[in-house]
């Protein structure tokens, strides 16, 4: 049975809220039991449900028609490029005391859509995730129609167990035999929550005392790690300059030797070295730590292993690719995002911990009384959110699950391998073109290379034609975005000048928008 | 142009996923410039989207009939009870090797569904937040369909604009001349920026030396804050023993006094106080702490004033309400969810901050050379993702920016003024029956009371009256969750025994509710 809201106006022509909600005063007073406190009239909900959801269907419409629809479509733009300035005007952003109608709001829609990067399309290899996957995005409307907060059973009772199985699923692929985990809104986060539960382990009064009076506590990871380890270490109190950071080889890998003689340099400095992150697919190379020594050595000094897998643990999936992860069953904790190389979307990421005796609990929890009453009727030790750091948690888990549910293990391991398929093609294609040269052979889905123009094919080496080249991918970059026939990432990185960063992910992409992206960095270059 | 793919099997029959998404490879092969890497054939894409948008259509019409048109509907129900062992069994959660075909996939998605909590229903009174926006639904549905992350302008240049727009706006409500902020994953989050950007403040090289050898760091926060203060106190490396609570009067309030001495005390200890943690609406009682008087005791002594409006911030909206947070444009930095009171959708949470010198920058900033490049092409001034201790992160100002340009300021005022007014009512109705006793009277939409079942409204006062009446809440929450009709929170606080928390939000709640919430009571405790 559906409420009878108090309205009997239209609703389209009117302007202010209450009027378009429907809520009639005169009417409503002379009803029998209407209530007026301070003004206001209490009886029947103010919203025009019915009105509402015509609303929402009408904007689904377009949701589908101008995103869903369109996604596939190479021959519509990644992103129709408008400077700031113009967009602000373009968009009628001012907030003002009045609503608009329905129909202005719907074309709202259709701009925010149409100037918004279009992140599914199979041309946008800008970021480390690309993409469309269909389950997800259903389990993500469900999320958002359900509003739900993931913390106590009673309030989320379903996601709360589909988290419980997606964690316990996804630390059999890190191949440990038990562990805990918790899903939270990014890698950054992941790795904070790591570093702060490493620190637990080392010291479990810091959680009541704090850092100050303690010596200096010291953590390792590579020069090529994510920047949210420098993040995470200032967040925490740590300090940036207690990040030591390790050599890697050519090829962007930790070397463990440096790894040795930076914990035996710590100890002798008298600070306390409690952690070393490796990383397990780094955000530029695309490269991989080798976990088994790394291992060897924290085992050796006592030091918690965290593994930032964020963007490489996809690989975990599949039999063919997860030799890269070699050793990470040897890790304390990982982290491992889904919305990347598997389309989970954003933000889906896990931090995992191999730890099964309620570390993640005792280090973070605060008992709040108002929420997790210890005399609830059922087991409350489903009443999982004090193990977190937010209060609030939406569950992100639930969307990698259902696409889990739908593909199988086998159609997730399907696109790593074609992923890392394709890039191995776009790889022997940048050997053979000229102008084309890779940084480095890639080991996983991260293709970093320059593109000589024309005019430079023929200068000498020297700091000159570098200065020079430096300065061709930005030129490259912003024709392609005004185009908007594609997007690629760039960026210069320790002492190599600028390049681009190629990043294959989508199960929409192709051989075909490989040869794509190559024919169309020369033509966007052809005159440089 | 839609690409063509290839698939010539039908698709609702087939299991495997290689199946179901139409790769054939032997008809691959026979094509032309068939490319073979790894085993995996790269021509064409291996998603049928046409199949893949069939699914979302069919899934969305679930979504709308079993959520959004059910939103309003008293006669359903709030929950559907199922013990978590029970529930494992009802749901299918194993994640196996094959998948599962769409119609199974549909039929879970109504299953989580129908065991979800409603958060939406006009009957849930659990939480501080509660209802549905019809256009903060449509802003989130556009957000999955785009999946975003905002970071930077060239990825994400419409929902960057947003943001900063709809932050200006919050920082006109505070009534700062100017300021800062950023949307990030809920208060504890905001709360945590905040702690984390005074002690920067208070000592800028802590980004780089952390906390040891430093003198220990104290704040201030009132007994009834939120317990995030705690976990972020732990998290950030300053200890949980140095949350100096202070004590608040009957009301709740923190008492100006209680922090005058503490502070005075903090010195004489040699430890270094640098932020006092106010409240604007505290999570059980709803307290308002007397900001002005704050404000006066940290400018005396040179300490940062944070405000946790998280829950109370809303009431800025409302002319006639704000006066509760009066003094809060004094504060340094402000934390307000219009997740909440304003049904902006989980998460929507700012952090705002009144220094316009870049602070947050400064304080945050990594300089991750992959994502800010300095040699872009447009004003990279509009590159704020390095404000953010996250990388990836959800355009969450989006969905209140769409929300306020459909009501207008007026409508989000007329939500504050009538769930007040409701809350008035409630407050009323209690002091008439019989068997319901206050709190204390509340200043906004918290309402603490006890039901006193007939056995027990003849006994004397005592340690066994207060102990029996602990009993009774839980007892009614069991019974009103195994039926269905309601959610109502109840905890145990500060010395009191096991009362309820109705919280008033939503626009879809009326009278009628708040009548049904006291008879629902009393029938349900009748024989106790």
């Amino acid at each position: 049975m559906r409420r009878v809201y108090v309205s009997s106006s239209g609703f389209q022509n009117l302007k202010t809220t209450s009027e378009k909600f429907g809520v009639c005063k005169q009417e409503m007073l002379q009803k029998r039991n209407a209530v007026l406190v301070d003004g206001v009239i209490l009886n029947g909900p103010i919203m025009d449900s019915k009105a509402g959801e015509k609303f929402v269907e009408e904007a689904c419409k377009i949701i589908m028609e101008d995103v869903v629809q369109k996604a596939d479509d190479v021959t519509e733009k990644v992103c129709e490029w408008q400077a700031p300035e113009m967009l602000k005007q373009i968009l009628d952003l001012e907030m003002r005391d009045t609503g608009e109608c329905h129909q202005k709001i719907l074309q709202l829609c259709r701009d925010v859509i149409k100037y918004s990067v279009k992140t599914n399309h199979p041309r946008f290899f800008n970021q480390l995730y690309a993409g469309i996957d269909y389950y997800s995005l259903v389990a993500r409307f469900i999320t958002e129609a359900l509003n739900p907060s993931v913390y106590t059973y009673e309030v989320s009772p379903v996601f709360l167990l589909v988290e419980e199985a997606v964690i316990k699923k996804m630390i059999e692929f890190i191949g440990w035999e038990e562990g805990d985990g918790i899903f939270n809104p990014g890698g950054s986060v992941s790795n904070m929550y790591a570093m702060n539960l490493a620190r637990y382990k080392f010291c479990p009064e810091i959680k009541e005392k704090g850092l100050s009076s303690l010596p200096r506590l010291v953590l390792f990871a590579s020069e090529e790690c994510h920047y949210s380890m420098k993040k995470a270490a200032s967040f925490l109190g740590i300090g940036t300059e207690n990040v030591y950071f390790i050599k890697t080889d050519e090829r962007g890998k930790m070397i463990p030797e440096e790894l040795e003689k930076q914990v035996q340099r710590t100890r002798k400095e008298g600070s306390a070295p409690f952690l070393v992150c490796a990383t397990a697919g780094t955000t530029v190379l695309g490269a991989f730590d080798p976990l088994d020594k790394i291992a060897d050595i924290c085992e050796k000094h006592g030091l918690w292993l965290h593994v930032d897998a964020s963007w490489g643990g996809s690989a975990l999936i599949s039999r063919k690719h997860r030799r890269l992860l070699h050793g990470i069953h040897r890790s304390n904790s990982v982290a491992w995002n889904p919305h990347k190389m598997l389309l989970a979307g954003i933000q889906c990421c896990a931090l995992l911990v191999k730890d099964n005796s309620g570390l993640l609990k005792k280090c973070y929890s605060a008992e709040a009384a108002y929420l997790f009453q210890q005399d609830k009727f059922y087991d409350v030790s489903y009443d999982t959110g004090d193990k977190s750091i937010q209060c609030s948690r939406r569950p992100d888990a639930f969307k990698f699950w259902l696409m889990w549910k739908a593909l199988g293990t086998t159609g997730l391991e399907e696109r790593v391998n074609r992923a890392l398929a394709l890039a191995r093609y776009l790889v022997e294609e940048i050997k053979k073109r000229e102008g084309f040269q890779l940084l480095l052979e890639p080991e996983y889905a991260n293709i970093c290379f320059w593109y000589i123009p024309p005019s430079l094919r023929k200068m000498e080496d020297g700091p000159e034609f570098w200065q020079k080249l430096h300065q061709v991918a930005p030129i490259i970059k912003e024709r392609m975005m005004k185009k908007g026939s594609m997007m690629l990432g760039y960026q210069p990185h320790r002492g190599k000048v600028n390049f681009f960063r190629q990043v294959v992910i989508s199960p929409q992409v192709s051989r075909e928008d490989m040869d794509f992206l190559l024919d169309e960095i020369e033509l966007l270059a052809k005159d440089l």
